[in-house]
């Protein structure tokens, strides 16, 4: 396991989170020079997190001797431009989310990777929640049978920063901002194999003063028949609402990552300073993480990046994920503007061929049995339906 | 408040929790005969409820010369003519959900009891838990401010007798078992009399071997701009998860009737029997619902039926509720056939109309204010738009 | 069942909720005639609820000509005066908690009645709640095997009238308002046959400046080795904290009465008046309860006591219940001041004899098996114990 | 920041805990070598972790050249024999808890170690937990006022170990297992200058055939008037229940480490294997923990302790903290059996003095404000004491 230097691009709330992963702890990799557009805040993050060099320029930034890394953590427009000038250098880039600001951005960015030749990661956090990696593997070792249906859902009363609201800079409203987490985080669970085939939106301008959706709905079909559903918006009012839910035909998983997760905290004020994330109030009942970065996936995103490195495999979130959740969000923009199911468009699938879900059912006395119930007198009631007539009937037996 | 004598048609499941409630606490009002098809079932029935009349005729039923209210619970296919029976013999007729099995039959039985001038009641049982009687009225008083979105979900593993699997004597699959409910929850969070405008809809079957969906998603439009969005199934695993979010521009409602109540049970084993409706084990954690009748409406809900008979006023419930419920349903089907949106037909609208959801926005140094976040060292971080070039800024300034 | 006319005693909270209770739903008991101290307050209380009368003479309303039933809902200081004329009245008398401010009068309020042969009641409504009738039914069921630990808590940050502050008043502080709910509740859980024996109480006054406690703990040890544990508090933060918590040898119990049943809304402020009993904020995250006379066990409460005295059985909660609280509560303020371990007193106990807990043992290869655990990889491993040299030993074998 | 090679001495779940925590992830510290009695349990258990050599010589473990630090993890009994090995070969020595069997084994660790002049380290993980340490902080940070009141919970069914069964190797029962961890916890929220005075227990053995406890509950005073109280058992069902709850004058925290941290799940059975620590179904609703070394505090405490021997600080467990521990359960021991109140005996206290608890009061008109609280009507009632008679009043007054 190598210790790696990292050259980190860009100062915002994203850049502190990072940083602040890769500095927890007793982990070996640091992050050696900073670059961002503004000279002061550069000095500021450096001398917040303790690095040793900073700079206004993007190219001495990626072309630091010492680094071999670079993380991108610009805001999206700029996303295409640092990632060429990574790759140009040679060095592994790791890129936030999403990936560009649609399919096409996103196709043009893994291209110039993947020519260039070097290692390419795509920074999608919440979908390394220590929750989500043990509900992930849980699925695949078949704890709920075939995954039917996946909500993710994603809300808060808007983002931190400016520019984060102009969509002419990121690509949209909160299913840029939001639903590309909500798009990855359905796709481990439906199986990454599994092709994304269509997808209907709504989305609605409801309280911001803003061109793009402020909420968002969408519904995705895959090759299986399972459906992905998010839920995405800039106006919830509680705090940030990050649930998971999964069915399957054996089981049911629900993971809540922020404001019910065993913490709760009663406050009649006096209290200054930092609750959590997005929490919209200091006192009454709260609602804090433990430890934010870790429960949100960053420390895992690291480990696996840096490790995937080292041993020269991919990680578990590429960028060929990322240019296809930016192909779903297109198709989603597209159906809220039509208002009809759009295909997603892919220039390539690289996954393979998901068979339909399919239920197998025993049969009683010739009938296929539909349904079995325990009564309050312990005895069992099965539906049962017959084959020829399509009549259902019901028949109650002793238990066992 | 005169105590009512009541001819109970049906002695199904539905019957049971109807008795049950009638017959619970001090109630005055008593079922005083039960129809049943069958003999057998109607003589358990009255047996089982301390009932003095059983009989297998309808007419006989409602005919009755000491009872003046009807409830009618039998199967979907029997309500028109089980309540022209009951409106023929000029009593008050309760109707359980759904009203219909479609639309248009739902509208015949509504013109069939306005036309006999009778009472009507739609028996909609969770518009009436006591959590959603309060919540709703929490929304009206302006906690929440105007409601943006309400996610109504009903799921469990599929219904416990043979005819509900049988889409020709209900109308559908969870969608008319389930969604009717959601509908009507949904309606009562953005206002009954906001007008549905339009509906989309998917549905699947993907685990019974059955002719109509197991499975649906819906999106409601309504005029207002708020988004009703429901979620049936009859493939849960789990128990019978029954929950209610409700998004405002000013608050958040989370609404929990089943699965976590505040009553978990952990049993090594041991114990026999009924839990709570539609659990799926017997052993290891549990969640019971403390008294089922009262917290599934059905207490509250004949409350409200005979105080409106008694005091000559319209039940919260009514049955052209219970007809813009199938219109709904009606464009459920037909936005998952045609797999576009639909518009919701109906052949009156009693409701008025319900202006655009519309947000009121500060002024900061001549730009909209779009956000205020505070920042963990106090300070506040405001967003900022300037109106002519639509360019967002951000600006920190002290507390206060 | 008969329809009941009430006296009832009391115009203070007590009084409203059980008289909202009575006359809720489409229950056939009313209250006829209201006695207060105060004529305003009668006449706003009969008044507000629809009682035809009201007085100020104790005298005249228990001898109201048309009520059967007294309900005594007085100060404590008052229990002992009201319940004899009641009694003399000839008529059933129904006594909020706690029976007496200590056990001395309680027996004597508990002789009163029985020596004039008239139906009493203990009213205490949390042992009639609807989780907790259904969760001491599933102990009773042999759902968590014997019962080994009780807590109960009931926690808030102090009573609402002037006179509850007074422990010449009451009979103590949080112990007489609040821990005679718990112990009841225990007593429920343990089974009323099992007699409690001793008792260690610590209180201490720590932020009210009042004479008696403000935070006190107990434990009571029964006669079958089971321990009840009780935690009340004056001084809790965030609302109204009623737990109970039940660890069996099979399985375990939890409930949560009030700040977390399913009900969660967050309110950006806006709404006036009323969440629910003892909430301390109208804005941020609040915990409504659905229907609050339903769920701290008004309505079973009533209902219980009024079928008792319809069919002339005990009811549930009797007023020997009331006196062994009373005694258990004496122990409590004997023990804090002795600061050990204090016997509790009964004159006369009327359950009967409760074995000590005891466990059954298997066998492995002669040993005693401890414990089996279920491994990472699938195979079980056993605690064993050599019944002779007392050594422990650990052995993993397939599972199965 | 220096990257430490470890010597580990123990191959029990506690080892494979501890070196699960310092390989995860991307840690620069690494294990360089591991002591067993056992040569297989060595062997496999370096293969297990990618360690470079195994030894049967706790002397050889310790003197490793390469190493710099001992983590001592073999069972109780061992911990003097092994702290005296490290500290003789002069290196940083981390001991896990219990620190001894009795307050007199600890002292001597201590001591040894203090005469050795070496780091040494207490590895208290349950006191790093992410949300512990955010809470301890809120608490310092003023959050919650004054604490008056931790309960500390740690109960399941019993440990996985044969040699924890046995009092004579570990020092007592659950107590010494899991007292240890709740009362260090206490101690954190109270304050650790907060002198612990004297402790009230009750133990019994009710399930298990050992002769130590299985079940205690105990009260710790502390100096200011505050009180620990924490409930342990070895025969919990439902799983490992870690929870603890702090009062304070100004609010109130709840943490759930284990059975309800946002992560349910159902699964209808066919999953094989490991779901969480001391989970004791594989159906049925499952309540897994994200990541167990993170959210059990592992990852924080190995950090606090390298970060501390880097920097040259005392960890925050340290030796002196296991010794307070040990002397807190010796008085729980003594008081259990004496069935009383017994005092804290420290060989020397090197925290400060801690004031009573005292609240502030407002005056209203002459008298004392005892509280104030929101009618239903918006108007605010206050109740008042007369500070010369003693008498309470209240009075209501219009809001604001």
């Amino acid at each position: 396991m190598r210790a790696h230097q990292i050259t980190m691009l860009g100062t915002g709330l994203i850049g502190d989170f990072y940083t602040a992963t890769l500095h927890s702890q007793r982990g070996r990799d640091r992050v050696r020079v900073v670059y961002s557009r503004s000279d002061e805040r550069g000095a500021a993050f450096s001398e917040r997190w303790g690095i040793p060099e900073h700079t206004t320029s993007i190219e001495d930034a990626v072309r630091h001797p010492e680094t071999d890394v670079v993380v991108v953590g610009v805001p999206n427009f700029l996303h295409e431009e640092a990632v060429a000038a990574a790759a140009a250098a040679g060095k592994a880039v790791l890129v936030t989310k999403p990936l560009g600001r649609n399919a096409e951005e996103a196709r043009r960015i893994l291209e110039t990777v993947e020519k260039a030749g070097v290692f390419g990661g795509y920074l999608e956090d919440l979908c390394y929640t220590p929750k989500s990696l043990k509900a992930v593997k849980a699925v695949r070792d078949g704890a709920i049978g075939d995954v039917t249906w996946v909500r993710s859902r994603e809300t808060h009363p808007g983002p931190h920063s400016a520019w984060f609201w102009d969509g002419r800079l990121t690509g949209g409203g909160p299913i840029i901002d939001l639903g590309c987490h909500c798009i990855e985080i359905i796709r481990n669970f439906v199986g990454k194999g599994n092709r994304p085939i269509e997808v209907m939106c709504h989305t609605d301008t409801l309280v911001h003063p803003i061109a793009d959706e402020d909420n968002a709905i969408a519904l995705i079909r895959f090759e299986s028949g399972a459906i992905g559903q998010f839920e995405v918006s800039w106006t919830f009012r509680g705090g940030m609402d990050l649930r998971d839910e999964v069915a399957g035909t054996h089981g049911t998983i629900w993971l809540n990552h922020f404001l019910r997760t065993g913490f709760e905290m009663f406050t009649a004020g006096g209290q200054g300073g930092y609750v959590a994330e997005k929490a919209e109030t200091s006192a009454g009942w709260l609602f804090p993480v433990g430890d934010e970065v870790s429960e949100l996936g960053y420390v895992d995103m690291f480990s696996d990046m840096f490790d995937a490195i080292d041993t020269g495999r991919a990680p578990q979130e590429t960028l060929y994920d990322g240019y296809v959740v930016n192909a779903i969000m297109d198709a989603c923009y597209r159906s809220a503007k039509a208002r009809a199911w759009e295909p997603v468009d892919l220039f390539e699938w690289r996954g393979g061929e998901t068979p339909r879900i399919t239920g197998t059912h025993d049969t009683y006395e010739g009938k296929v049995v539909i349904k079995r119930e325990t009564l309050p007198d312990g005895r069992v009631k099965m539906i049962l339906k017959d084959p020829h007539s399509g009549d259902f009937t019901d028949v109650v037996v002793a238990a066992g």
